[in-house]
């Protein structure tokens, strides 16, 4: 294990940072889909916010459902795609598997864009918990093999 | 400094991978024990997830005070634990002392491990105040030491 | 592309890593600023925090408007420079030109610093607005570069 890992021209961190920073750019798109349905429903998180909305209708609160809903959406994503990609860029580090550790990527970027879509269309349940669970355990996956090199 | 500090060949980042994954799979830990107590009291935060719970009992709210203390420690996690796999990982890049460093991992772990448990029982205060201090400050004892050999 | 990227023998990396870290710890200051609003306005998130506090008029609360806006502040910062890390420790790899790299680091820093201030005095907006969107756009900037390098 001489060569260097953390580099492009290793394929697999190269797979590992095309997933992470995807994950983490959709991330990101929550802020803006916050930003849009504050703007729709005039409803602002701070009192000098009140000027950038409907001047007779703009008001503070933190109970709308519907920015409530981006917000729950947003946390849940801080909660699983940080640790994604903490763990992922430790497992890149095992060396593992080319084919598999892409597949862990790959399953866990798309189980997080349908969680987002079941969670914001909303979908029926069991489709969010499905979504979820699914990324959660290719995180706890990569986890377990990473547990396993180092204690080897 | 020719050597290559971010592989599992280098002791001191194998021994950051170690307890950083750790504390990462603690803090997805949180994500199961809000999942437990909100079926436990029936108590959701989506209206398209009450089918899931105990059907003529489980209802939307955010003020259950069992699901919304394991939900402040999730956050407290992640307003620490994220920090620490940040400044850890740029802390090995200064190749500290190997038994120093290790010490910092290994009492940041314990401290939050310390931290939940003194959370979720409760334990009375300072007890809480305590591990989070400890965990705060050997991350911020890294930063310190990070930024001397940035800045030397 | 042979040298080692992750190692601050690169000045790259180097750059990022101070600059990286000092947001980290920005962050961080948000869980001091947080404690002192509490024990300024005796206003905590647990029952057993309450003897911590001035024990005549300590008391639990989650709608304290200043301890609140820090709250947030902190959320936003964690909304925010925890994607920078990620994308910028991404676009590193990609060996950028220096200089356009440090001046996305320094931009992304100063952008939160001048966040915060706006976000505590509190300043009119949009100037928290005009902050928060730097920010936001310099990391988008690195990924659309990251993204780029990849997929060439």
């Amino acid at each position: 294990m001489s060569a260097i890992i953390y580099a492009l021209t290793n394929p697999i961190f190269k797979n590992f940072v095309f997933y992470a920073a995807a994950s983490t750019v959709k991330m990101m798109a929550m802020s803006l889909l916050t930003s849009r349905k504050r703007f729709a429903k005039n409803v602002f998180s701070n009192p000098e916010d009140i000027p950038l909305g409907n001047k007779n209708q703009a008001k503070v609160t933190f109970t709308d459902p519907d920015v409530e809903r981006v917000r729950r959406n947003h946390l849940n994503d801080i909660e699983n795609i940080l640790p994604f990609v903490v763990i992922g860029m430790f497992y890149v580090a095992t060396n593992p598997n080319a084919m598999l550790a892409l597949w862990h990527f790959r399953i866990f970027f798309f189980s997080r864009i349908f969680h987002t879509i079941a969670y914001q269309l909303p979908l029926p349940q069991p489709s969010r918990a499905i979504g979820y669970t699914i990324g959660y355990l290719t995180t706890i996956s990569m986890a377990v093999q990473l547990f396993r090199a180092l204690l080897k």
